[in-house]
């Protein structure tokens, strides 16, 4: 394959654009997708008979079935265009939707023609290497060490912590295995129960390869958690910030450890993990004996983009082995911003000094004069991602590949032993014409993973936008970085436009402080309102006139989606931004709840600061309509009330 | 929607076919599929600006990106041409695979677009409605009552199963939460913990209305095992039949209930579950007051396409019952011959009766005359369906559908509110128009299944075929129809064919005996050989060279799969078919295993009795090429080694 010359990427020519701008590549590609695979069906035994003769094919009933194929794909297409999201669009700014790339399009129809199914190397033997290498591109991004790590594509997020939080319970119960195994406990030194459920992942993982050694490590996985099932309360507890993603609830009732083992991380002002209660934490768990089964870090929450502290967790852990004997493992949900960390790799795959950084993004125009980021202790998080033990992305958010395509990746591979099912082939040595190489041969992929069939033509979608937009700061980066200016150009906006005037009633737009990635919270107040259920209604209201509740997204201007921030999930936290709003404590006693506007921006087209600034213009007009027709809604109740009253 | 007609459906007009005979039709539906929404894009605000202009799409960058994108298209499809495996062909007999139809590929690509995901409604307004009508369509099937069922599509077979096993498990601990509940132990009335651990699905369901009603259903649920976990070996064993799919293996270690908990289930001659032994085995565990947390029955094994007795389970339990009070759940594991239950539906839904059914396929072609299928037993099988708790079943196999696509049935909904998370979204009763309907609304269906994120274009791809091909006799019923119409005229060709005759040397082509479904397992034997291991080593080193595994496949003229039947998995239940082959007890004693080539015989090509015959004559000469591939290189082996003695 020929290197990739990163300096020549131009982002517009990445995807299909708001106006179908590329629409003739795309139609052409299209066509040679589709077409490359009809001339490999008939070229294959072209010798073979026709059993569908032409004169067959006008028969009455054939005629008839293609044409109700085609009614049914019109009713299809109809349903599509009547209620589908026009994530396309700069105007829609809500999840973590955007535009796909036009590649990852391509290759998956391409792929799919031929309908590979990852779950075998038999039955994909094309895309099960693609998966692999995708894989390792996204270690390589981490900053693992490739011969000694692994990733795989999984159906999103969700599956990728579940995998994740597997491996972390079944290591957990390998070292109590081995104490009840007459040929295995000496190799444990007489480590109380304790120390054995506070093992570091690594010292277990070496454990395995003796294990192997002795030709016993089988026989021991079965009495680990994997053989015996789970003992109630014994393997500890999860820590997570509060401000998780509900897929760690159902990931502790799937795997059977209950939810009331998740102990919840507070988060700080930022809506990170409060690293000194953390610390606290951690410190009286081990003071009580209690076994920390994992610690989760979020890298990009779903709520507000914050990026927890990566580096302090890290060196939390070190603190604890150094001075307790005691470790835990790491999992990292990167499902959001992951993919963020291409921007800080150079052409090299080398993580780039801070300074050079912030200069190479200047120069080189990755950003614009006015936008520094990140912020350093969110660039440090970036920084330590390689010392955790897993960590979730999700190509299909800013991967910008079609759903789904979540991804896991693990630090050290020999960590796969603990889920894998037969032998184990992922990783099988082989020697192939004299040479010794552990490259995948005959790979299973199902017997090491979760999931079990699987679709190559994902894997096809992620390996080709690897190939074309390279995970580093002139690839992914720019890309990325396009959301990253726009985030920033409109929180800037926002926080200096002058109030918006309706029939004499003014709304300020508010931001919470500047995130740590492109997840813009925003809210609408009106001067003089004290109540932060008013606020709150005001929101909401707007929120729904601003998303599919409103009826056809299609006709809509502008799309946006919303969340919650309340008490249950953050504490006081929203409370010292109500106070900056100018509602009092005891507003919030009350409500317990603040209601805000959210959009993660990942459009590629606002990048250029006049098209910002026009569409910015337009913005504040749609903004003036929409709360215009929400009070011409006030109007008529009261107006309505009042003929009641008459 | 137009009523179809499916009198009216032609099979050939349903796929690509083996030549692209449909090409000119499929690309013109592909043009509308990408054309649809190109348009959907540029009609979108078309008073936006255009952010890339004409001439900035000639700047040389902007080219060189979209010539890159052409480049690594150009790579990918020199990949997959080179080492796919030809699905779409007869020539391919192997695993569950053949041509996918077109109506799938189309309405994937056309709703991959719009990039829906399935995890919220929000997220995906139009393909949420098509995946609870895809499910309901298969509820349907089984004849499950759509209005107290539900069903949706997981990645695969194997997240299906774990969906299962989670409801079973989760739903075995409720009564024992409530007995710890002081205002829910009441309505258990004095029951012993054993019978709390062994109530009737329904029972339980029916408490968590009563739960519900007292407002404290969610307080209870925290204390089942979601809340508090596993208790190691509480919950008692999971029965599955020996000819399991190692998916289940995976389910045990997941869901924290560990693989020793697992009983297997002998099976009989014919490799479905014994069912004598199993209603031992299950009276034995009531004997010695071991709960039974489910009991899964196979309907088509991956090996062998068995297909368990389901009546005669669902009896069992009905005895259980009445006898000894005892109630366990079942779920089938339907992966693979699912979707054959169409097979046994009228025009209105109805499950035909025995005589009336094999009238009908003889009389409206959907059987030849020389052909009656299904066995009785079987028959029986598919009929008890609707008695099962839930059934796993994978569009992905015989559903046509292309990777990956699987789903899960339930037979009562209630049961989802054990795994679900936030407000039971899914079934929400809104009042619309003044009516009350239980319509999905803002369904979030990331927080009632397994998964989170996933594709919309899967359900996009159901929903289409099942539109276009019922589920019902003239519908799918006609097209799994075509490939169990070969499989046994294959069978009948394969057992009736001389000894093929290679240098003086014969060999006998022999296949199992006759299969429950389509799944053809065949050994060559050489006349004379009295070696179980030689002959294991003939028929192995035949799949080498026929699959995969002898290079490119495109090349090949045949491909198959292999499975080895061991004493492992089997028992001794090979023993028989052995000895008729001629190979001595002692043989089968040292060898414990038989090595079968596997075919799943899905083809829609050969229904055709002269078109089976020319390709059977066709594969006979294949056979004897491959036979003589094989004498020749034992030849040189036994030449060089001649040399070598030299």
């Amino acid at each position: 394959m020929t290197n990739f010359n990163n300096s020549k990427m131009n982002v517009d020519a990445l995807f299909l654009g708001p106006k179908s701008e590329n629409a003739v590549f795309f139609k052409e590609m299209m066509e040679y997708a589709v077409t490359e695979h009809m001339h490999w069906r008939s070229g294959y035994h072209p010798e073979d008979p026709e059993y569908v003769t032409t004169v067959d094919r006008y028969a009455p009933d054939y005629r008839d079935t293609l044409y109700r194929t085609e009614g049914i794909l019109n009713q299809l297409s109809s349903k599509l265009k009547t209620t589908s999201i026009p994530w396309f669009s700069p105007r829609y700014m809500g999840h973590m939707n955007a535009d796909t790339l036009m590649i990852s399009n391509l290759a998956y129809v391409m792929a799919m023609m031929y309908n590979p199914n990852n779950c075998a190397q038999e039955s994909s033997p094309t895309t099960t290497q693609l998966e692999l290498e995708a894989g390792l591109d996204l270690c390589a991004m981490f900053g693992y060490d490739v011969n000694r790590s692994w990733g795989h594509i999984t159906s999103g997020g969700t599956v990728a912590n579940y995998e994740g939080l597997w491996v972390a319970r079944n290591i957990k119960t390998l070292p109590l295995a081995m104490s009840k195994h007459p040929q295995a406990q000496h190799l444990l030194k007489d480590k109380t129960e304790r120390a054995l459920l506070n093992m570091p992942t690594n010292a277990v993982l070496d454990l395995i390869d003796e294990l192997k050694k002795k030709g016993i490590f089988e026989e021991v996985r079965d009495m680990t958690c994997r053989g015996e099932g789970v003992e109630q309360g014994k393997l500890g507890k999860l820590l997570v910030p509060q401000s998780k993603h509900y897929s760690w609830l159902k990931a502790m009732d799937i795997l059977g450890l209950g939810q009331q083992n998740i102990v919840q991380l507070p988060v700080d002002d930022s809506y990170r993990t409060d690293t000194a209660q953390m610390r606290q934490i951690v410190f009286s768990l081990i003071e009580q004996g209690e076994p920390i089964l994992a610690v989760v870090a979020v890298v990009g929450t779903t709520e507000t983009g914050a990026i927890d502290n990566v580096a302090e967790l890290i060196a939390l852990r070190k603190e604890c082995e150094s001075r307790f004997g005691i470790s835990f493992y790491i999992h990292i949900d990167a499902a959001y911003a992951g993919y963020a960390c291409a921007m800080f790799r150079d052409e090299n795959n080398q993580f780039i000094e801070y300074e050079m950084l912030i200069q190479r993004y200047h120069n080189e125009g990755i950003f614009p004069p006015d936008i520094v980021w990140p912020k350093r202790d969110v660039y440090q998080s970036f920084r330590a991602l390689q010392e955790a033990d897993s960590i979730t992305v999700d190509p299909h958010k800013v991967g910008f590949i079609p759903y789904a395509a979540g991804a896991i990746c693990m630090k050290d591979k020999r960590i796969v032993d603990l889920i894998s099912y037969h032998a184990a082939y992922v990783f099988e040595e082989v020697v192939e014409k004299g040479r010794k190489t552990e490259k995948p041969q005959n790979v299973l992929l199902g017997s090491s993973i979760m999931e079990g069939s699987k679709a190559g033509a994902t894997a096809a979608a992620v390996w080709a936008a690897h190939r074309l937009v390279p995970l580093n700061i002139l690839g992914y980066g720019k890309v990325i970085a396009a959301g990253l200016t726009t985030a920033n150009w409109l929180i800037e906006s926002m926080n200096a436009s002058a109030p918006l005037e309706i029939e004499e009633r003014k709304f300020e737009i508010v931001t919470m402080p500047a995130p740590d990635f492109h997840m813009v919270n925003f809210m609408f107040k009106e001067v003089g309102n004290r109540s932060l259920e008013k606020q709150n209604q005001l929101n909401k209201r707007l929120y729904e006139l601003c998303s599919y509740a409103a009826g056809r997204s299609y006709t809509n201007d502008f799309l946006t989606s919303s969340t919650s921030l309340t008490a249950e999930e953050y504490g006081d936290n929203p409370q010292n931004f109500c106070r900056l709003m100018g509602f009092s404590d005891q507003e919030w006693e009350k409500t317990h709840s603040l209601y805000v506007l959210r959009a993660a921006i990942m459009t590629h087209c606002l990048r250029d600061k006049q098209h910002f600034s026009d569409f910015w213009q337009e913005l504040k007009g749609i903004f003036v309509s929409k709360l215009q027709q929400l009070i011409d809604e006030e109007n008529k109740v009261t107006h309505s009330k009042q003929k009641i009253t008459l």
